[in-house]
Parts: structure tokens; C-alpha cells; sequence
């Protein structure tokens, strides 16, 4: 039979660069284009101790229903993690535990947007945001982003002469797919633009623990002085993906209805993973952990951007810094058709980078840049994958 | 600030039905109003073994991101199961792993339904999954359910006379609030209406296995030729809710577009509580558990209706068959306030029922049902709660 799916949801047809992620899995691909956390981060040892343990001494409660806010322990420490080390102090704030990061976006926009209310959103921007935002029926209107993050400016003149906007979207520090890390003075001003014109901030921060240069950047949310700022955590970046925990900082009234319409989403978080989180953030030293990811990521980092700087930059590529984060994005030089050059990357060179077209408001239009991930190859694999990039160009 | 939340979760306020359930986590209430599995039902040695294992012999595949779809054993297990057991052949299927049957709900509502389409539900039905339809935008229309399930003349009146409809979501199994099952001639009276009228079904299957009268029932899915019919199954009452795994079982070009939504939800399930569910199916014999499940609540059930028959039947309560599930649906005599009966259940005699209203298409409507659960309460508990729901008829 033919099936009349939703309209918001008959837009969402698997695309141009599908084609390129499905070779992504092929045996023997260089997979420079995934967002995976390296394997030798997980903290494994621990968690299994943990895991093991939790379910000898609290199986019940592990296996019971819980309540959709969260596990009650994990929400405490969060609150307390965000004031001492974030220095978010939102008096009327609570947090709410979600399906990762990921479901703090998409709550987000189910309880501040009618079908073709705004979002705005950094362009380029993180695919799965989009498609989330779009999978409600939201318009999606992109502001660029320079390298001290997004163009303000433009932010202001799309403010003013736009109708139906609701929501901003921002991944301010270590932007997913740039890597750039939006300026205080630019931090201050979106704020204030969110002020005059009565719009949410959603501020996304996978990254904010995984800087590279030593300088931790507080996020928007502490300067949110309105309850404008709806905060997405998560664990995925920092202890594992797969277990699946985020969660939401905001207004303890935004969090209410983001409950109630989690509650009709999948009921809650399984508990398991958010004990998990709880227990080794609690029971171990989580800051020698983070201290340890820093240290592997930043070689990596390194390691990347040397590579970028010896095959790609003399053949005309240039790139934003990499000063946190898991990505580099790379720019081609005029001429290049960045789609057919990742197109043949993974059907005749197999290796294989993110078309920056992926992360674009609107999929159809033109960018010559490419994304770079450097958490999930091995050394040996990033280095001939840049260099077969770079070969590519001659 | 004053926060200008959506249509669809504007409407969506606590209502006076939360004054009830709020009552019930006070301290010496006697919680007739959950639908928790009991505590014994969990197999809780086997999953700490399990999962133990998992942790020592798959720590990265566990923490690192899998797929959307669901950890794939698991899906092929799930459609021999299907196949096997309960007779859904479906060529074209496929499995898509779910955060827990709730999600199947949602999901199929944001990919069938633009806002303001119109959802068919059985009247009562399941709260979860109205107001999983209501954070949509769903207008809900509800179809009387008689003691053989669902009213098909009034079902086939509104089919005939509404514009908009796309989805009928039925509990066709031991629904939940009224614990009637669905006869096979209306099941096919319901599949041939569907087909003529061209909407979509939403089986919901989660007591599928707990029936206590020996007499297994076939879902309406088997009946699906043309693939109409999305079919929503769950762990949470034969494993474990805490771990929130659930699926959908679906034409695959259904299951396709139910996968994008589910990547802009929370991108994929936690991996290792699917992977415990199937190492529990697989590694240990699970039909011997379920045969223990039903031995359970069989015991459970039966006492429970014997002291509606000893303390409510000589008060003038009436009550539909219990033959499978978890709950009984009873109807007050006339003349007795409902809402006000519960609400002085929590408040003076600290025995919580669930009010029927909460389970209405317009809980502004009114019913002289209410909900007891069996599964949830000692046997003690059930026998003082139940004799003090008599006392207050008194």
C-alpha cells in the first residue's frame, strides 16, 4: 500500500549524503566521518565493576518502573556538578534525565513549537538537531557561523524581520561541525538578542569538558538570568554513548512540560546506564577521567591538524582551529565539487568524510566544506586517510 | 518570565486526576492504582548473571553508539518470535527496538498524523498513549469498548462521517483500563473498516502473554495483508519495565520512516538492556518464565476478583472478566460520585484506585469506572484495600 506519512515527516527522505554515510561501513573504509568517542576512552574496567555490583545489591529498583524526571541521586549530583563546575546557579532550575543529548532538542521543540513556527540554527549546524527540529514540523533558518562562532549581526537583522521564531539552537563551544567556539562578547550579545526578542536559547554542550588548549568556557546558560536557557548535558562524549544519558538544566516550569511530554515519549530513561553515570561520577575520580580523555583526545587533535597542515593546506584547504571537541572542518579549494569529491573519497579511495552539505538549514544548497573526525580512527588510519584526501587533490 | 509553550503541550496540564495519583506515594498508602509488574516477577538472578557477562565479554560494543534500528540480534530474534508464537508473517516487516512499547505510539503519531488529524482510541484507554497523541497536535475521538472490545457500529459511524483520520489505536489484548479482550470477529470487522476507510491500526500488545485462562489470542496484526497495521510489544511486563525496551513490528517501508523520527528522538536505545533481554530469551528458558509469570498473576488475579465479588459485587459494583493483564475495571453503583469516591480513597482511607475519567478522550467527561491493579500490591494489601473500597460504599 502507499503510505500518506505526516508532512513533517515526508520531508525527512533518507538524502544525497546517505548514500555517502552508507559506504561509511564498508570493510576496509577509513572512517574519518563518524562523532564515536575513541574505545580507549571508555572507562570499561569501572563500569563493569559498577554494573555488576548494582545489580546484586539493587535489582528491584534497577528493574522497576522509575520516575520519567530521572534517577533522583543523578539529577542531585548534575545540579550540584553544573553550580561548582559550570557555574550555573539557576535558583528556579531543575534537570530532567533524557535519551541523550539528542532528546533535550527534540523536547525542546515539541513543548516551544507549533507545526512551521523558527528555529534558528547555526550554519552549519549538527544533522541530527535538524532532523530532529524538522521531524515537528519546524522551519529552519541558519545563521553562518565565523570563526569566534555565530554572525551576530545576522542574527539581529533575521530577529527583526522574521515572524514565528521561537527557538535558537546553538552548540557555542566547540561547534559540531566547525569546531568553533562562539567569543564572551558574542555569548553576551546573543543573550541579549534572545532578551529583546523573547526567544529560547538551546544551548547543546557534548564538548564543553573536552578542551584542548586548557581553557575551559563557560557556557550561555550562566549568564541566563530570565530562564531563557534550556541546557543540554550529556554522557555520551564523556563516559559512553551507548548507555545513552543526557539530560536538560532549565526553568524548573520548561522542565514540567518537558517531563510531561517525555512521559509520552518512552516514560523514562532506562535506569541501569543512569546509575551507572551516577556510581562512577560519584565513585571514582571523575576529573582524573576527564583529564585523561583531554590528554588522548588532544593528541589526536594534534595529530589531525599536523596532518591537515602537511597534505591538505598546500593543496589550497584551509580549516578553523581545533581547540576542543572531536572534529575538524575543512574547507576545499575554488573549483572542487565538494559532493563529488566525498562521493569518490568512499566509492574509489575508501575513506570517508562527512559532506558539509549534511549540515546545512537547507540540504539543496552549496557548501565547499567537508567534516574531519579524529576520535575514531586509530593514528595509522588518520594519517593515510588525510593523506589520501590530499592525493585526491592533485 | 512567562513561558509561550506549544498548542499541543499547552494542553496538556497536570489535571485532577494527578491530585489523585500524587496521594499515592504517601507513606501507608495502599497503592491499588500502579501498573508495576510484581517485584517477584523479575528475573533478577538471570539478568545480574547476564549482565555481568556482557560487561566482561562486549564493553565496547555496550558503550559505544549502535544503531538505530536496535541491537540486531535482538531484531531478527524478535521477528522468528513473532512469526513463531504469534503468527505475524509478514513478509515485508521489519523490527525497529523502541523505548519501550510508548514509543511506538509516539513515533507512529508523528509519522502518520499532521496536527490537528484525527486519532481513534478505544474509550477508556491507556493514558500514556493519549497523551503521547495529545503532545502531537492529535485530535482524539473515542470509540465506546463493550465487554467484547470495541464498538464497531459506532466505530464504522465515525469512520463514515470524519474527515482526518489516520490512526485506530486499540488494545485489542486485555486493554488496559478495562481488562476486555477483543473477540476475533471484531478484529476482523475492525481490519476490513480500517481497509475501507484506508487508515492505519496501532495494535498495542503489552499483556499479549499474560492471559490466565489457558487461551492464547492472535493479534489483529496476523490478520494484516496489507500492512495497516503497526504493532507495538514490550518487555516491561514480561522482563522489566526499568529497562524500557520495547518494539514495533511494521511494513518496513513503516519501520524506515519510524527510524529517521526515532534518530531526532534520542537516536538509538542503550545497548545493554537490549542485549539483556536477548540473552535472557535466548540463553535461558523463556517460556518456562512466562509459564511462571502467568502461574503469578493467575493466583494474583483470582484473589483479586474474588474480593471484588466478597466486598464491592453486594454494594451494587459491577465488573468486566478478568482473563488476562494486570487490571480490573469497576463501575460504582449510581448515585456515587466517582471522582469524589477516589479522591477520598487517597485522602481519608489511604487506598489508591486510578479515577476513570484519566482514561477518557475528554477527561472532562464523565464515567462511574475506576481502575484497581493486581500486580502491584502484597496479597495483604490487596484483600485490606479492596474490603476498605467496600467499607466507603458503606
Amino acid at each position: 500500500m502507499e503510505y500518506n506519512f505526516s508532512d513533517k515527516m515526508n520531508g525527512l527522505k533518507p538524502s544525497a549524503i546517505r548514500e555517502i554515510l552508507k559506504y561509511s561501513s564498508q570493510p576496509g573504509m577509513i572512517p574519518l566521518s563518524a562523532g564515536n568517542p575513541a574505545p580507549e576512552a571508555f572507562p570499561a574496567k569501572e563500569l563493569a565493576e559498577i554494573c555488576s555490583r548494582l545489580m546484586l545489591e539493587k535489582s528491584v529498583q534497577i528493574l522497576q518502573y522509575g520516575i520519567t524526571e530521572g534517577y533522583t541521586p543523578l539529577r542531585e549530583h548534575m545540579k550540584k556538578y553544573l553550580a561548582d563546575k559550570y557555574r550555573v546557579r539557576g535558583e528556579n532550575d531543575e534537570v530532567l534525565i533524557t535519551g541523550g543529548g539528542q532528546q533535550v532538542m527534540e523536547l525542546s521543540a515539541k513543548c516551544f513549537c507549533n507545526e512551521g513556527d523558527v528555529i534558528l540554527v547555526e550554519e552549519p549546524s549538527f544533522i541530527g538537531s535538524l532532523n530532529s527540529f524538522r521531524s515537528l514540523g519546524a522551519k529552519l533558518i541558519g545563521i553562518p557561523v565565523t570563526s569566534d562562532g555565530i554572525d551576530v549581526d545576522e542574527l539581529e537583522r533575521v530577529l527583526a524581520s522574521t515572524d514565528r521564531i521561537k527557538l535558537l539552537y546553538t552548540i557555542a563551544t566547540y561547534q559540531n561541525p566547525t569546531g568553533v567556539t562562539m567569543s564572551l562578547e558574542k555569548r553576551k550579545k546573543v543573550y541579549e538578542l534572545a532578551q529583546r526578542y523573547d526567544i529560547m536559547i538551546v544551548e547543546d554542550n557534548p564538548y564543553g569538558d573536552l578542551y584542548y588548549d586548557g581553557r575551559f568556557m563557560p557556557p550561555i546558560k550562566t549568564l541566563d538570568t530570565d530562564g531563557r536557557v534550556i541546557y543540554a548535558g550529556s554522557f555520551s562524549k564523556v563516559i559512553s554513548p551507548g548507555l545513552r544519558v543526557g539530560y536538560a538544566c532549565a526553568n524548573a516550569a520548561v522542565i514540567a512540560k518537558m517531563t510531561v511530554a517525555k512521559q509520552g515519549e518512552d516514560v523514562q530513561n532506562a535506569n541501569l546506564p543512569q546509575m551507572m553515570c551516577y556510581e562512577f561520577m560519584t565513585g571514582y575520580d571523575y576529573e582524573a577521567h576527564l583529564e585523561r580523555l583531554r590528554a588522548l583526545y588532544t593528541k589526536k587533535a594534534a595529530l589531525c591538524t599536523s596532518l591537515i597542515d602537511k597534505y591538505l593546506v598546500p593543496k589550497g584547504v584551509t580549516y578553523f582551529d581545533v581547540r576542543g571537541g572531536l572534529f575538524a572542518w575543512c574547507k576545499l579549494p575554488e573549483g572542487v565539487d565538494m559532493n563529488e569529491y566525498c562521493l569518490r573519497g568512499v566509492k574509489e579511495y575508501k575513506v570517508a568524510v562527512v559532506p558539509g552539505t549534511a549540515f546545512l538549514s537547507d540540504p539543496s544548497a552549496k557548501t565547499d566544506s567537508f567534516r574531519i573526525n579524529f576520535s575514531t580512527p586509530t593514528d595509522e588510519a588518520l594519517e593515510k586517510g588525510i593523506k589520501t584526501l590530499g592525493e585526491m587533490l592533485s
